[in-house]
């Protein structure tokens, strides 16, 4: 049977190949979006992410507002690095024209939170951006996290450095206090860290099929792919991109992708390491462990689910699946 | 077949544990111990050992004093804390009669290149204090590292946080560029550290077993293995001391005994995290991969192969190995 997920994204690029994963998923059902920062504002999440689902056919597909903003702040605004990763719209400086159709009135906190009584263990939520919603949800009614089904964040690095810096990840760099809040929860949470993402590498060889689609959605997604590819080849030095969202969207659909090791985790808070993911020493003694986190992936076959699951969305275009068709004119 | 191991120890008393748990294992031939530091210096270190040997009757086993400092200091002083972990003699303040034989005369370094030479991959070494020596060795002969077996080594931390602060290990933190350079040096690695050393709790309720025995040696390991869960009960908040150095011992005999993680190592050399062992991000995409971090062990096997082979000796005592009968005062 499929299961229910909701996608907190900070649509963002990577964000957008995590939508086309999931829609071109057979066990999966995106039941909405739920919008969070960190590539962009909460307010270009929304806006990107209805914008891609027209481009995609899926103005099915609800999109609600959340937070926006750390618990410890009381604005955000994206960093210069990230406009640089994503471009300043947050999708590569192309252009996806603006969805016909408004957000949600509902907030991204009660949405979840009514998705997890109305789904119970089959309702997955899969947060790609700052945790801040996961957690204001989780906190505002916490009988949710014993019905609800995992939560499948990607954020963190256990194993391997930081992408901030040597210690930090930049999602739970967003809010390091919701992580740490995330991992105490007690809800079951499977962790998809820079551990295993940074392994898993998209490049132009790739991102040219979908051009070759003739769709517009494939032109799209190919042009900001590219965008993407190119900063992470001379920032990161790696071969390609990594496909850091759409990981978690797959280990949402398949676990047997990824081993995971069954740890307590925490986020440190305070002193130099500010933001760093670790196991507690302490937790080494816990005889539950509520968090999995991801250490080694199957990078071949999830290669492969991911060319065939994105390909099957990109290729088919807005008309095969009834929605409109909207240009897509490069920047 | 009988692999040849060397301990490479800063004696100590997990590292006294060590010994026994290597002279009570069938796999394992213990052709010598080289002195280095960490716990204490590397004269006490020889001293102890010379001494827990004799106190088991294998004054057989050679002892070579290694390199006194790190590759960055000139001298070394055990920290307060180690005197306070080991006692001010290493051994928790009990009183093992000085050997009645000396140290060798060849040095750490060359007893291990000559070692690795004659075994080639029969030979495991099992550095359990700062590295140096290994990494002296590999560096005075580079030929070594493509004969020799796997080094076993006692230290570090990956997937959870460090004694010494929250990122960095003890031994580690010893002499951080040998780490580094061990890891970097291409030889086959196995870190066994406080991942999973500090799952193995032993209490006085099993310590307690070794009086019984009635021997100088039952008796000697139960006082000292006391002062050492003394100090871990109340310093670390764990319900008994992390069998540190035996388990090194027994992976080298066992690898089953541990999960292995295959990954790219190195040590945060530079800032606030110096000291840290952590995984190279470049590294992810390395088709091979020298080092295997243990994350995972089977408590329960571990902990009735270490009462059962500490047990085989110290039971016996130095009467049935054909040696002397030191005294063994308490202190």
């Amino acid at each position: 049977m499929t299961k229910k997920i909701i996608l907190d994204l900070d649509t963002g690029i990577d964000d957008a190949l995590a939508i086309a994963y999931a829609l071109g998923s057979p066990e999966l059902d995106l039941i909405g979006i739920t919008a969070t920062y960190g590539n962009v504002t909460v307010g270009r999440s929304v806006r990107n992410s209805l914008a891609v689902l027209e481009l995609l056919g899926r103005t099915d597909v609800p999109v609600f507002a959340g937070v926006g903003h750390s618990l410890t702040t009381d604005s955000f605004t994206p960093s210069e690095l990230s406009a640089f990763i994503h471009g300043g719209n947050g999708i590569g400086e192309i252009e996806i024209p603006t969805a016909g159709r408004n957000v949600e009135q509902q907030t991204a906190t009660d949405f979840i939170i009514e998705s997890a009584h109305r789904y119970g263990e089959d309702l997955t939520c899969i947060p790609t951006g700052a945790a801040t919603n996961i957690v204001a949800a989780l906190e505002k009614d916490p009988t949710i996290k014993d019905a609800m089904g995992p939560i499948v964040m990607m954020g963190g690095a256990l194993t391997t450095e930081g992408n901030v810096n040597k210690w930090t990840e930049a999602n739970v760099s967003q809010d390091p206090e919701a992580t740490d809040r995330l991992f105490r929860s007690g809800a079951e949470v499977v962790m998809v860290g820079l551990d295993v993402t940074h392994q898993t590498l998209l490049t132009k060889a790739e991102t040219s099929t979908w051009r070759d689609f003739g769709t517009e959605a494939g032109r799209c997604y190919a042009d900001m792919t590219d965008y993407y590819i190119d900063f992470e080849t001379k920032a990161m030095d790696i071969a390609g991109c990594g496909l850091h969202d759409p990981l978690a969207v797959a280990v949402a659909a398949d676990r047997s992708l990824v081993t995971l090791l069954p740890i307590t985790m925490q986020v440190d808070l305070e002193g130099p390491t500010r933001g760093r993911t670790i196991g507690s020493l302490a937790g080494l003694s816990d005889p539950v462990k509520t968090v999995g986190v991801a250490v080694e992936v199957d990078v071949e076959r999830f290669l492969g689910e991911f060319m065939t699951r994105v390909g099957s969305v990109l290729s088919v275009g807005p008309e095969g699946w009834g929605g409109s068709t909207p240009g897509c004119p490069r920047a």
